[in-house]
């Protein structure tokens, strides 16, 4: 197994070349209409657009690229319901290897099916956090397969910090804020170090459902806390931190503001009507927690990561 | 009133110049699924990010600029349920003249607010054709307002036509086929006439709800026809041709195909799902009737006018 290094800039940088030619540069957007009801002037990231439809491309590429050919031969593996299992698969896929899928049997049917269209194999399992590891370490006896982990991993970490350089890129370091959702912390720990690394007076501010408030919980403590209940629309965002997001995120991250799911479900309505694109509920949440606090970031100027386009159309909030 | 002058080559070029501080240029995307899907190499071309959120801006825009400051003292008026609605009340804000719309009592909440949110005063009638031009006759007595027509009208039809010039000027001359949906015919005919002018080779098709198949009768007979019955969920798309529209369509378009609602509900999940853009039923209906043809348009380049993005998510057919 490849050594994992901590995300220096470097490794964010080589990260980015080397994931380059297998994800799209998606576009930011702005919008006069939500700009005039935020009351600041908001640049959106949308990773909707990205392979797979959501920003895991980047970690899931950047942790596969990095394997050595021996490790590519027996496979890789992961469990997710979600967005890190297409990614895992898709990026299998771009080198040729054996993607082992361990996936919950309630995950949704557009993500199942997603998973499967990237060939990779996808053994069901109960949706509980024993089982799911229990089903990866299993794969990994057989196999051999590598495991790449949804978020506690720095090549994965190095990947997701690649969204939130290239939003500096584009908008410049004048950026006030960039904010992004939190669930395990990958993206927000990788989007903390690239405001760090690229643009550093720009701060990070993370938005993370009610129903699944552990990470605001872990930020007031500074050790990983569980949530008090799980609950919550935002089915991208349900994981505890992780020991290697925890410590980037407090030392890098300002705050984490908490949205309840009628505000995610106000904000989602305002991406797909006002913007006319499908943005998922966990996409949403940094623009909820904006809207809820509108006061505090008036007339800023706001980075926001759009995570996610996968929904499934038969099961909306609307 | 202005006079209305037949779309030349000329007209569409200076309807262009006239709306283009106005309106957004915008994107046309790709989309490597859809082309698998489809055999067909496919350009979008995405004016449900135009203003008001349909490519209707562009007629409006251009029927309201050309009015004299006399006629805009007077204000203007329509009737409309929807798109055109919006468009004429958005160009009439834009010159500072005042909007007098005439709106079915069942219209969509979004686009009565919409509507509303633009400035313009609304008069509710009951749904029929009778009740809406009677509104609109007494708006005109009592304010000597400008009635402008939603599609037949060259002013309107001209403004239209710089939605496919535009295409044509990004992906270049080498489209095989131009798609619109046609209802009454003002989209259609202005992407005829700029198919005809600005790429000669290019032929245009359209595509028509089978709940609303009046254009495919007129094709064939030449005759502004009924439909046979309207029952269907592209809800732009249920008025007849016009006396204006009909023989440009003749002239200029070289078939027109229809979908069931089922082809036009998968196109309009195909365009969800897959390129994770919000399009209304109506924008749909070119992409059913390419892949329900799929054989036909096999390798080809075409270019789809994706018409608008104005859903009520409270009513979606997923």
């Amino acid at each position: 197994m490849t050594h994992e290094i901590y995300p220096s800039r470097e490794v964010i940088e080589a990260a980015h070349d080397r994931i380059r030619p297998f994800i799209h540069r998606t576009p930011v957007l702005t919008s006069a209409t939500l700009d005039a009801l935020s009351g600041a002037k908001l640049y959106f990231k949308c990773e909707n657009w990205q392979k797979i439809g959501a920003f895991k491309a980047r970690g899931g590429l950047n942790a596969v690229l990095s394997l050595s050919e021996q490790d590519l031969k027996n496979g890789i593996t992961t469990h997710s319901s979600g967005n890190h299992a297409q990614a895992i698969a898709y990026a299998a896929r771009q080198v040729g290897a054996k993607a082992y899928i361990v996936m919950p049997d309630n995950s949704p049917r557009v993500k199942i099916e997603a998973v499967r269209q990237y060939g990779a194999d996808i053994a069901f399992c109960v949706n509980t956090p024993e089982a799911r590891q229990e089903a990866v370490d299993r794969l990994v006896e057989q196999t051999g397969a590598t495991f790449i982990h949804p978020f506690n991993d720095y090549r994965v970490i190095a990947g997701q910090a690649t969204a939130a350089r290239e939003l500096i890129e584009e908008v410049g370091t004048s950026l006030d804020v960039v904010m992004a959702p939190v669930g395990g912390g990958g993206l927000l720990s990788g989007t903390a170090l690239a405001a760090r690394y690229f643009s550093p007076q720009t701060t990070v501010v993370a938005g993370e459902p009610e129903g699944a408030a552990d990470a605001v919980l872990s930020f007031r403590s500074g050790q990983i806390e569980r949530a008090p209940y799980v609950r919550t629309i935002a089915d991208g965002l349900l994981t505890p931190l992780g020991t290697k997001t925890l410590p980037i995120i407090l030392e890098n991250v300002k705050e984490i503001l908490t949205v309840s799911d009628d505000e995610i479900v106000a904000a989602m309505r305002l991406l797909w009507e006002r913007m006319k694109i499908v943005v998922e509920p966990s996409g949403a949440v940094p623009l909820a927690a904006l809207i809820k606090h509108k006061e505090r970031f008036k007339d800023q100027r706001i980075g926001i990561i759009l995570t996610g386009g996968n929904v499934d159309l038969g099961k909306l909030p609307f």
